[in-house]
């Protein structure tokens, strides 16, 4: 029989992977700063906990989903967290997109507990994570990762293994959501450059889409991009900053110059500027086409919303 | 029975698509420069000439493979060319990636004869021409676009069409091999990112060629660049610098920045003064690892070949 | 007694520079294509004529200030032209701002009727010229540099020479406004993070102008921008953009990435599709205020000239 | 008579400042980490206290020139600091350049002490700090600034202030010391398209510092960056980093994309991750010419120094 695992962090990913793990037999600890997100899960027959340490049972297994680096330390560092309740034996499966150097750091706290840190950072969006379509990376101590393995094979469709180091399951995610991004600036300059000449940007989307892109990232970006179909937010604007900032302090911290995530950098802190922030991250073609003269439909309903001075 | 068609041009790419023509059974009166290069389709049935103008015949359709904007206006504009000779109901099929603009003042120019001029630019190597897997994207008159529809059927597996603006293939290609170039560079900022925070770079390819960027561009870029595999060239660096250079000039005549191709024109520039110019554009890889203080195997070879100070 | 000297292009730099021939005792031929704006000269002496090749005499010299490089070829290259006329011995002084290549094309056609070229271009805007501070840069054969010594002290406060190809004035021109283009963007990105800042930019321009940057680039630019003061035009933006492309096409010619260069081009390229070519070239600074989400007053006059989509 | 003050860190600039400060007539009470460093001071008068807090007084007066945001707030912030001893009526002059938000904090942290916080980083290397040639930028409570102007005037030939906010002073000392890092940027490509164009680049510094560009920055690096002269170091390549990072997160955290900034700290990474942490921060021009190509002698001796792979 399987495992009675925990699970921490219950937002538009953390619900739909619990909910994958409650499907395939694991019973759940589940724990939300904001109870009511609980619910949901409670209905399919996890056990709701009042305080995050709760979800954990001495050498057991917890997950995380939180939001970045600062909530993931807030969580975990303090005394009496659930790291300390896991103890000698326990593992710590931090799901989230942040620093490698935080989850090195996290290591180190958590082998002091005699707990094991694997980092899983996840590639795709709720609707994925809920249908089971992730993409899922790992890397921490082999014994651990082997132990966690069916874990992960319940949340997504396959999961890449990249050793013993915890920070490098999340330098890998964090250059996969880099070269997404690169593909959105590529896309929206490109597509613009065809406006500006006369050829429709949707043609331009389906021929790549099918031949030398017939890819995920392209062909729905491409689309998505094409079609000026910003809203609502499948990855909300701001978190993309805080992804490319995150692979430029890797970058920098290891004196890689990167100039490409550079200047995405700046083209999404424009978007921010004009108040677009929780627009899908593909809105910064918007900032394109402005740059072009092109005044796109999509770009007025935020209008009101720039900053005054 | 089909048409006796003129071919011109019978370069990496020019050879295989005349003989994938023969293949389907056209009849060919080819040229080139470099006679020698005439040899192989002279031995698979294809007559040559001596003259340029000599492949044409009143009202019949003549292709031509070219190397560069220079190149095709060389072949077309004197008196006396092929297009004089092909005159009224004659075609031009003009497969070269050149630019837009100058598509268009050539189509001006035919016109003057009552030749037709549809751009067909491909995307594929030379391996995907003989395959005839090449891919075709077409504009110009849609009458004479449909004439030639069962030709550009032969050399590819596929046509994309984009109306009567002669121009229009040409944006469209621009806009391709800028997408390319813009994926080379993701590539190679990202795999220097994970190998300098100790990740192996085949794994990092491996993952994202499998998952969130299964398709051909990726797949065989991030193999080429993970196992620093620049030479022989399968598309010169050089040649990738001219495209660049033609869409940021396209850019520029129609006021659209492009930051990430001005990016990408520095860097190719960089490679092209440490003298790599004859590897293949996938090369500029070595320039991104040198910039974050790492001594690629590959970059070697050609130290030797930068200019002296 | 001094030379009668031809001059060709009475815009609103050959106007004063021509005048200030005049001042210093030189008996003056002149040519416009607009001839109205000759009247000036001639009412203070100098003889219009109705033909560019009639301001030369055999073995005699004459300036011309043309808008480009294409102007300045029609005027010289075409049979008949003012070189021809001038013949052995004569010297042509080249004032515009033009392509190295373009100069150097330009000295040896010249060579074949024996007229010697002298690149001269200058800096400084018409107030400048009208006050002769101009400051001169000059190359060519060294001879006829002498000969046309007291004719560029003329002109200008100083006279620096760059030897014998005639290429190499424009090449330090063309880096004297690729830096000068340069400390525009600086002291627009400066302003902008202190305005956000909550610092007054007009205070920072003082602090620079007054201290570290105590020079007339910075301290004109300074106030220029801090005060948003963006009309009439000194210089216009679209010229400024000629320029730094002629710069990018001269390192490119020579295989020298110049990055800030290109993020120039862009910055200029975005404020001319937003209808500001007419503006001075320090109204690049409305975008980057523009991409930090501010809306400087400066920018409505012109927003009715965008582009419609 | 005047106060008696303190002083915390006598590196390369705190110790030619302070001994102005002795010059002045003031008497000061010294604390450096390592004791050796302030026996120079010792000589000249100055009391070298063991502990940083004892240089401070109950009401007095501390000046504070410390490496870095972290370097501050080691000194500041613990139980028992110089800011604690101070208490009611105390000031802090912190000399350093730090980020605008660490003022801001130190000053909240302050005013629970009541100590006001004086912002006054200043321009100049070691060497116009001996000169008393500095200059001053002030922030602060207005009565506090009033109170320190002696002080400030005894160390360097102006004072500009800023008003109110603590932060202030660090904006427009972060704009400065971008601004001259742009130039440096501007300064080596420019060299470096002349270079490879056939012109002497100290020809090039000489004229733009003579005419357009005469002012300390331009000349004083022109000659550096055109004679190759980057050891040893005026201004660490490092330290460069360090505060073109710092205005970029300022940038950031008011949502200002800075593309140039952006550009010059890929250029500095460049740099160090090619070994040359140590050099001027000048040697940036080495990686500009490299780029192009180019083997500058200077850049030989680092080489064993790269990141072997």
């Amino acid at each position: 029989m399987a495992d009675t695992l925990g699970f921490i962090g219950l937002g538009n990913m953390g619900e739909p992977i619990a909910a994958n793990l409650l499907q395939a037999g694991y019973t759940l600890r589940v724990y939300n700063r904001t109870a009511s997100k609980a619910e949901k899960l409670a209905a399919k027959g996890a056990t709701v906990v009042q305080n995050s340490a709760d979800v954990a049972a001495p050498g057991g297994i917890v997950l995380t989903m939180l939001a970045d680096d600062h909530a993931i330390e807030q969580v975990c560092l303090p005394p009496g967290s659930f790291v300390e309740k896991l103890g000698p034996g326990g593992i710590h499966i931090s799901i989230s997109t942040i620093a490698p150097a935080t989850a090195r750091r996290l290591a180190e706290h958590h082998a002091m507990h005699k707990v094991e840190y694997v980092a899983s950072p996840v590639f795709g969006r709720p609707e994925a994570a809920a249908a089971k379509h992730l993409w899922v990376c790992a890397s921490g101590a082999a014994p651990a990762r082997k132990r966690v393995q069916p874990i992960l094979s319940a949340i997504g469709q396959g999961t890449f293994e990249f050793g013993d180091d915890p920070g490098a399951a999340n330098v890998v995610k964090l250059c996969g959501n880099f070269l997404i991004a690169s593909a959105i600036e590529a896309l929206s300059e490109s597509f613009t450059l065809a406006e500006k000449n006369g050829v429709n940007k949707k043609d331009v989307a389906e021929l790549f889409g099918k031949t030398l892109f017939a890819c995920p990232v392209y062909q729905g970006y491409g689309n998505q991009i094409s079609e000026e179909n910003f809203e609502p937010a499948g990855f909300r604007l701001a978190l993309g900053l805080k992804d490319i900032s995150l692979a430029l302090d890797t970058a920098a911290a290891s004196s890689v110059p990167m100039p490409l995530a550079s200047l995405l950098r700046d083209r999404w802190l424009t978007a921010i500027a004009k108040g677009r922030e929780n627009m899908d991250w593909t809105a910064v073609a918007l900032g394109v086409a402005e740059d072009a003269g092109l005044k796109p439909a999509a770009a007025n309903a935020n209008e009101g919303k720039m900053s005054a001075r």
